[in-house]
This record gives C-alpha cells, sequence and structure tokens, in this order.
C-alpha cells in the first residue's frame, strides 16, 4: 500500500485585519418614499434604516472587492503574494464565470493564489471565514483573503417593496492567518433548502434564455430582469427566534459566556432583529454592538465585516476581544462562530 | 484573557464514494455539423470528442446534482443526516441567490448541513474536494458531500464555434469523510486572474438589466443571452505545458510517483490535452486514464467526478489506489491532488 503525505495539523488561525469598501452615493429614507409607498417614519422604526451607500455606475462590484481587500491586507501587514488563498463571498458578480476572486486575486497582486466565490447569500462572509479557518488549520492554506462583497443595486428593483428599500452596497474583507492560539472558534452553521423561496430572486435567468424576443417582445413596464423578493415577516421571525439559538450555540462551541464577549458583530438586516438577538442571548451592555445598518443599510455578504470594521475603527479597545458574528439569509442559510478582534 | 475552543485536528479524509448522473440526450457530431461549420473527422482527431450528453428541456442542472448526489450517499454507506457540509461546484445555477446546495441539501435529506456553491469553473470540483479535505481533516465536518454539476447547455450557443460543441452536461458527486490514514494528498491549487478573458461570457448579465428594451427592441438574430466564448489554442497551450507542472507537484506533494498511481483523470477538455498530460508526466501505461470526454464531452466541474466514477465501474480493482486527479478552466484555476479512490 501507497502512503500519502499529508498536511500538517498544527495551527491555530485568528483574523489579521479588516479592510472596508463604502462606496459614496448616499439614498436616504425620502429618496426611497419616491419609489415605493412607504415614510421615513416607518423605515426607521420598523427597520432603524436611515440610509444606504450605494456604488455608482463607475464603480463595479470587483472594485469595491478590491478596495475592501487592499486595505485588509496592508493592515496585515503581510505582502499581497503572501495571500495563499482568496475566497469572495457575493451573488452580485454578473457572469457565470470565471470567478470574481480570480480577478480579486490578480488585482490585489496574490497570483498565483487559488481562487473561488462561494454563494452563500448574507451568510457568505461567515461561511467564508470558517473555510479560511479550516485552511489555515489544515495546513492547505497560510494567509486566505475573505470577501463579502455586493453590489446589491444592480439586482434590485427600487419600485418593490419587500426587500429592495433595505439594500446597500459594500465590501468587507479579513486576512485569516496563523496564529499562536485560537482565535476562530468552531463554526456552528447549517442551511434549511425548505424555505428556499424566502429570499429569492423574481425569476429564473433562463426566461431570458427561453424568451422569443422578437415575437414577445417587451412591453412598457415589464420587469425583465431578475431581482430579489422576501417573505419579510418569515425572514423575521426565523432570524429573531432560531438566529439567537445558533448564536448561543457558537458562545457554547467557543466555550465562553455572553459576559466574556467584547462584541457583537450580527448581520445587519434590520434593526429590530439585532435587538432581539440581544435580548435573548442576554448580552450585556458591556458587549459592543455593530449597529452600522443604520447608515449603510443591508449589504448582504458585505454586511458583518462592514460592521466589524467600523466597530474597530470607532473602539479601537475590542482588539483583541472576542466578538460573536454571525450571518443568515437566502437559502436559507446561516454561521456564527467567536473570533478575537485583530 | 478568553481562551477559545478550537476545533480537534486530528483526523484524515478520504472519498467515501463516487455517484454520478448523466442525461439521456446524445449529441452526436453530426448534430453539431448542422450548427457550425465543422466536420465529424475534424472534431474527433482535434478533441477525441464523438458524442456529449445533454439534459432535456424537464431535467434542470439541480436534479442532475440531487440524482448524482443520492448514488454518492447511498454509496458512501452513510445516512442523509449525517452529512454535515455540502459543497456544489457549478457555473451553470440560473439564480443570483439562493444557493443551488441549499436545495441540494435539502432533496437529499441532509438538511440542516451548511451549503454553499463554489465557482471556480472546471476546476469547481478538484476545488471542493480541497475544502472537504480542510473541513474534515480541520474537525469542521464529518461528511462533505461535493458535487461537480453543469447544465452547460443553458450556458452555450450551438452556433458559436469556440467552445460550445465541446460542453456537454452532467454531475458527478463525491462524499469526503473520516479516515484512519490519509486519503487526500495535500491539493496543489491556483489562479492566474490575469487571464481571466480567455474562457469567459460574451457578455455582462448587466447588459440585460441596462438595455432599454423598449426602445432598443431585439433584433432577429441577435443574442440577448450572455454564453460561453474561449480562446481555444491559449488554453490548449496553458493546460497542456502548465498544467503537466501543477500535475508533477501533486504527485511530489503526496509523496508518491508516477509508477504508484492506479489511476489518472484529468479534466476531460481535450483529449490531445490528456495525451499530452500523460507524455510530459511519463506515465506508465499500467496506470489507467480516464477518458470520460469521448462519449461525455467536457461537463466542466462534473468531468472529473464523471470520468472518476465510471473508471471506477470499469475497473473495480482500482479501488484503494492512489489516483491523481486535475481540474482546471475559466479563471484560470486550477487544482490538482492525489486521492485513494474508494
Ligand atoms: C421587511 C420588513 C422590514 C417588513 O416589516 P414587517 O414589520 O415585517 O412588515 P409586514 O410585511 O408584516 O407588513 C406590516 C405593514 O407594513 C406595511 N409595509 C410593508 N413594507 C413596507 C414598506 N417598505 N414601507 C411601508 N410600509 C410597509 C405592510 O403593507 C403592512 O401594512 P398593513 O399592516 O397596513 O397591512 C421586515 O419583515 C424585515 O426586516 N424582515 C427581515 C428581512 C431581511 O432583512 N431579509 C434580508 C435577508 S437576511
Ligand atoms: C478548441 C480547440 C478544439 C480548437 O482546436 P485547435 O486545434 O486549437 O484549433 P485552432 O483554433 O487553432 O484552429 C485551427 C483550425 O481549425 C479550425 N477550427 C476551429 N474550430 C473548429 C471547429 N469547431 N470545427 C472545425 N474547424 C475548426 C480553425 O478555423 C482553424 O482553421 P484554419 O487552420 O483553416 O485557419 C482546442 O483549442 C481546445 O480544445 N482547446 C482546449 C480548450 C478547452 O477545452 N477549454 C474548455 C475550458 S477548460
Amino acid at each position: 500500500m501507497v502512503t500519502l503525505n499529508t498536511a500538517p495539523v498544527e495551527h491555530f488561525s485568528k483574523i489579521l485585519a479588516f479592510g472596508a469598501a463604502r462606496p459614496e452615493v448616499v439614498v436616504t429614507n425620502e429618496d426611497v418614499c419616491q419609489w415605493i409607498d412607504s415614510s421615513d417614519e416607518w423605515i426607521r422604526t420598523r427597520t432603524g434604516i436611515s440610509t444606504r451607500h450605494r456604488a455608482d455606475e463607475d464603480t463595479s462590484v470587483l472594485d469595491l472587492a478590491v478596495g475592501a481587500s487592499l486595505q485588509a491586507i496592508e493592515r496585515a501587514g503581510i505582502a499581497a503574494e503572501e495571500v495563499d488563498g482568496v475566497i469572495v463571498a457575493t451573488i452580485s458578480h454578473p457572469y457565470a464565470t470565471p470567478s470574481m476572486a480570480a480577478q480579486v486575486a490578480d488585482a490585489v497582486g496574490a497570483t498565483p493564489a487559488p481562487a473561488y466565490d462561494i454563494s452563500a447569500a448574507c451568510a457568505g462572509y461567515c461561511y467564508g471565514v470558517a473555510q479560511a479557518d479550516a485552511l489555515v488549520r489544515s495546513g492547505a492554506a497560510r494567509n486566505v483573503l475573505v470577501v463579502g462583497v455586493e453590489k446589491l443595486s444592480d439586482f434590485i428593483d427600487n419600485t418593490e417593496r419587500s426587500i429592495s428599500f433595505l439594500l446597500g452596497d459594500g465590501a468587507g474583507a479579513v486576512v485569516v492567518g496563523r496564529s499562536e492560539t485560537p482565535g476562530i472558534a468552531p463554526t456552528v452553521w447549517g442551511s434549511d433548502g425548505s424555505r428556499w423561496d424566502t429570499v429569492s430572486m423574481s425569476h429564473s435567468m433562463l426566461e431570458l434564455r427561453n424568451r422569443d424576443w422578437v415575437n414577445n417582445p417587451v412591453q412598457e413596464g415589464e420587469k425583465v430582469w431578475p431581482t430579489l423578493r422576501q417573505d419579510g415577516p418569515t425572514v423575521f421571525r426565523w432570524a429573531g427566534w432560531e438566529m439567537a439559538k445558533v448564536a448561543q450555540q457558537a458562545l457554547d462551541a467557543a466555550g465562553i459566556a455572553a459576559e466574556d464577549l467584547g462584541a457583537f458583530i450580527p448581520h445587519q438586516a434590520n434593526m429590530r432583529i439585532i435587538d432581539q438577538l440581544i435580548k435573548t442571548l442576554k448580552l450585556p451592555e458591556s458587549v459592543k454592538v455593530g449597529r452600522d445598518i443604520a447608515d449603510a443599510g443591508n449589504t448582504s455578504a458585505a454586511s458583518v465585516p462592514l460592521a466589524a470594521h467600523r466597530l474597530l475603527e470607532e473602539n479601537p479597545e475590542l482588539s483583541g476581544k472576542p466578538a460573536l458574528q454571525i450571518g443568515f439569509g437566502a437559502g436559507l442559510v446561516y454561521a456564527a462562530q467567536v473570533v478575537i478582534l485583530p
């Protein structure tokens, strides 16, 4: 029998640094109310959102990803060539292939790092951290760049009232590298595909392929392009209830209690979901909470790293403290893990 | 300072079983020659392809993925509930979100397993095996279902001559589980995003979003839907030359020589590329080679597991022998690893 070598599994992993890219166009609730029947008051009280940032026409989803990545690499204090894994979590890359990750790797100077995109919606970044952790601890990589990036404005219909008004664009990135002590606790993650339709696209892209455009021309006002939809109340109940359990499991898996946390950085879906999670988890006042949603809206895969980036800028004393991060969204999918903040 | 728990890293991993789904429509070279200026003779001598299988209208890419997955799980001898990770490698899922993986997990009975799609084109399956190996060895998962699936017929233009005639539909799947001895050697993988355009889509999906359909109606013969394109000779040179080096590095990483191999299972891109790799690697005649391309065409992410599945059915004595598998394609991206065949 032939015996194979296998990579050593002797390392711990940690987040070395965060990077962020926030696009400049500010969309206010007043702007939103020109497109849908709503009010600034309703949006603020029901979601906690005052503004969302969106990228202009000249800023692509790739530009956002590269911006956040360059900052994360620089702050990690490593050379781009030392990055040997690039994971891009996104749902807004407008090509079936190739991946955005190969472009990001090249743009930041990390070629020939292995590079792939992942699709796990608003849990994408936390899914990516779980993979980076496994890659680093199993010896398959040393420094993995994980990017959560969305230009959701490309995939929404502003006149649609179930989800579009919540969403913003942006990118957050981390470098996960080796550590002497555990810096990423076990991820508690999962899916529930029986609720695949809860947050989804209006129609399949194949409808565009199969259409007889000449004999069935597009009518004024017809929505050709698939855009996001959701059953908001269902997501709301699932997030507030089930995600509190997942977050508690992640604390248990890390072997720490809510009081030990420096920060709580949940997916920025709705301020009321954040408040409900805090209540159910009985987080003490001392725990700083990511509340980026107020200005940034829900940026899907970018929301957790963007919120973490901001929390660290505003509270540098959090460095070295444990943070509970949790992402959840379309799939349905979710992932939570305790990390030591860089 | 708080100390976190971390998952144990004491396991080896191996492929427990393969599964496959081959759609029934057979597209011959004669069929192809109705669409493009070519000949059966040219296609056979230049590519080694006689037929490719494609799915009919009623068979979705999800159906293919579920078919291969159910077989892999059954052959692995585990219950579907024991699957605690689902990775779907594909470029032909027609929704921006949610992932196909969440649907697959649910359809096979693996909910609430974490589930995500990856985009790494024809290297997708080998990328998935690298991740599954890291997840299992690092203790993050016990049994990971990795699926390579494509319904490429949804993303090609049959009248296009650079790539479409090569491509087929299908799905291959494996379950990666724990092992007492190393069953998956270190993956040699990478990307070269500077050659992102070498295999790519004809245009961005955003062109469909941004079009003024009413004032700029679709003309007869106009190709609205983005389809695959390639610079074939560039891929051919890159694959034949660079991929031989990557394959050799994977052998070196496994600590074995070409003579130790039971099988060589390269991406099924072109029979001449396969022959060139064999020559450069100096594989002895005793090594069985996956040559599924002759009937199945190039099925992108599905090609390596489909070829492996068939090789094992035709040569059951390969069970327990090491196989070198390598995937490469759009990105450009590549991944190679030696695995012990189940
Ligand atoms: C979307 C969401 C804000 C809707 O809030 P809600 O309180 O659940 O609202 P409901 O859909 O139950 O509707 C309650 C009322 O508000 C109205 N309403 C719904 N959307 C509205 C909007 N955008 N503006 C104004 N009114 C709105 C409804 O018409 C309804 O009116 P009625 O009581 O007169 O019939 C909320 O469900 C949510 O945030 N869910 C989480 C989803 C999420 O973030 N998903 C992203 C993926 S993670
Ligand atoms: C696509 C591929 C078969 C083309 O074969 P090739 O030998 O490189 O062909 P070239 O493009 O250099 O063209 C050589 C001749 O064949 C002709 N030709 C190209 N495609 C043809 C086709 N489908 N049928 C008939 N003739 C064809 C060209 O017009 C050219 O004719 P000329 O000599 O009269 O000018 C080959 O490059 C290939 O398989 N590359 C690998 C790519 C791959 O599998 N990619 C998928 C992603 S991994």
